[in-house]
């Protein structure tokens, strides 16, 4: 008998039966006595065809009109499923961003939210109906559509769940809930109950791609208790949420693989104060995320400074560097597409001393070589060749007990 | 250079290319020095589209949330149009009816626009940019989305004209104008240059079917010319105006016919006072529109009484007047759904005796019988077999000297 949010992102809504299922659910939360505000995406495919029309409108798009092309997704879905509702014969109300409303910034197609009037909302549940609101986005202070970037139906979710103090957040997805590893490369996963929001923030941000990043920062921010599970079983997912002693005692949560990095090692830098800084400094004008960096031990002067960007900034990384190189004195430039960002996530690992070292040595003895080392408070990163990808992962998914039931670990 | 509103229909923003097509018709019109506001429809067959999904999802779907998923279809051109506009050099900026803002009624699917609020039009304007709006929708004062029902775009640009005062209001659809009669059953068939309010809205409302009926309404209201043309060439439509005395001089405007008729014959109704008003009442209860009405010459007490619905209304009111038939104590409900109405429209009728009498024979002429009549002050309306549709709209064009030029008439 709570206030619960429930988020259903594309697949779950991606058919009118889908979207009936979706309705059914909700109408078991209502019969179970729990007041219900329902966040949807677009049904799946639909926020690509729009952006597609868009595109064979004009080689450089206004943003704000690709917004306003882009919302209309997930209009239809709130509408569709206020219908399926009133069909089942629970009132029901949809809203859009700009009705809620959901005020953001006027950064296009990846606005932020400045804050949630749920007035409308409480008068919805007040009056026995379930809210439907339309995700992914909101409205500027001059009443422009705006759009909060991919993903951006989970913060949608998160926020209007602080905003009105719901119990929890279920996010619906295509998958039961997080994983100790990638299932489809690691037969022995398993699902994690209970994971705390730093965990999941490394998780997601490591190409875990349950919940978008952002939303995982608001939930942690407002405390928001998330419950990612699937949308095709009534199996308990994971509940992500501020950790507490029974988090603390698993060392290492997770382990994952992020394929979008790329390598470039600059040979030969002369080992002058000032050198790297003017690198990095060309790479962030250019708005370039610099991930892992490197730099040998200067020998005779000289020394190699190898970083890690995605993959998509990596040709435009390659010609920034290409043109300072010979400026620096550096004498050659190397790009390496063919690497992998294996990590391993823990809060456990603030504890226990020795956690990275266990890593390399694992990773030694299946004879795998690191290119690239970083390391948070809660989590180790090694790049490596991506033909070690599923190797890397089974076995540090293996040395760390993590395949194993938690009472049994 | 005058302040212009260009309206396009379904067919006219049908696919990516006509879209491109119309944004090069704004900005020639822009090129020629005009201050630009352009309404467009949902591209052709996607409020159907939109509908069916909708229909999909309830038995009986609540108005307010199809109104919100059908304006999706305007929203979607609004942002294509502006996107081309925008890639062909020009300041385009999208509104939807909650930004313009267009205030109606709460009533859903069928809303009456009460206000046009058209500061964010001029500041666009200002700005130099051309306004994009999306038509068919409006938003009532608790904030929900409303849509004007079908055709609801033509009320839009000509509400939206009269607000800014623009010199006139183009309407671009798939005909080139107004027609003495429909070009497919009457080859001699010409396009009028000019026409009255008056005369449209008697076209209209017979099924001329070329401008919604309300926007006539709204265009005689606030004066508004309303220019309708073909969005496929530059050639000149018809400027649909107040009355003058140019017009004035053509007897008979127009030939219509209107396949959407039905006729009921009640037989032997006693004639007693009130027993009609019985009929009547019971299908105004029910929401029944009766159009034509005819009661024969009572003969020994009895009476027959015919009257004409529309073909949906048809079952039901033959139901409810099969009910009342026994308590009257007539002997016998006859439905015949194979009429049609044939109509001469013309201003000039008000200031010419006869009419109507030559319109009876021309058709007698022909052998066609007339099986009921209606007259207002600038039409006459003939029931007829449908069968003698085309013969009918021909002769009658032809009697009335309607396929000459207007000059020789």
């Amino acid at each position: 008998m709570g206030l619960l949010v429930q988020k259903f992102g594309g697949t779950s809504v991606g058919t009118v039966e889908r979207i009936h299922a979706v309705a059914s659910r909700c109408a078991n939360a209502r019969a179970a006595g729990h007041d219900v505000v329902v966040i949807v995406s677009a049904m799946a495919g639909e926020t690509n065809r729009l952006l597609a029309l868009g595109q064979q409108m004009a080689s450089r798009p206004d943003p704000r009109e690709l917004d306003a092309l882009a919302a209309t997704g997930e209009q239809v879905t709130a509408a569709l499923l206020a219908l399926a509702l009133s069909g089942k014969g629970l009132r029901a109300r949809s809203f859009l961003g700009h009705q809620v409303k959901i005020l953001t910034d006027s950064a296009f197609s990846k606005a932020r939210i400045k804050a949630v009037e749920a007035d409308r909302i409480y008068r919805a549940l007040a009056d026995g109906a379930v809210a439907v609101v339309a995700g992914f986005q909101g409205v500027d202070d001059a009443g422009n559509i705006t759009t909060l970037g991919r993903g951006g139906s989970d913060t949608s979710a998160v926020a209007i769940a602080a905003a009105i103090g719901a119990e929890v957040c279920e996010i619906y997805t295509d998958v039961e809930g997080v994983f100790t590893a990638d299932p489809g490369i690691c037969p022995s996963a398993r699902k994690v109950d209970k994971i705390s929001y730093e965990e999941m923030l490394e998780l997601a941000s490591l190409g875990a791609k349950v919940l978008q990043i952002r939303s995982v920062e608001v939930a942690m921010k407002y405390a928001v208790p998330v419950h990612v599970r699937s949308s095709f079983s009534d199996a308990t997912g994971t509940l992500v949420t501020a950790e507490d002693r029974d988090l603390e005692s698993v060392v290492v949560s997770g382990v994952t693989y992020d394929r979008n990095a790329a390598k470039i090692t600059l040979a030969n830098v002369p080992d002058t104060p000032g050198t790297a800084a003017r690198i990095f400094e060309a790479l962030a004008d250019s708005s370039i995320s610099v991930d892992m960096i490197i730099q040998n031990i200067a020998t005779d002067g000289h020394t190699d400074l190898t970083f890690t960007i995605s993959k998509a900034d990596a040709a435009h990384s390659q010609e920034i560097v290409t043109r300072l190189a010979e400026d620096i004195g550096a004498t050659g430039v190397r790009l390496d597409l063919d690497v992998v960002k294996v990590s391993i996530v823990g809060l456990g690992m603030r504890s226990h001393a020795g956690i990275a070292a266990r890593m390399f040595r694992i990773l030694a003895t299946e004879g795998i070589n690191i290119q690239a080392i970083s390391t948070s408070e809660i989590k180790v990163s090694c790049l490596v060749a991506s033909k070690y990808t599923e190797l890397a992962v089974r076995a540090l998914h293996e040395a760390f007990g993590l395949g194993k039931p938690t009472e049994e670990s």
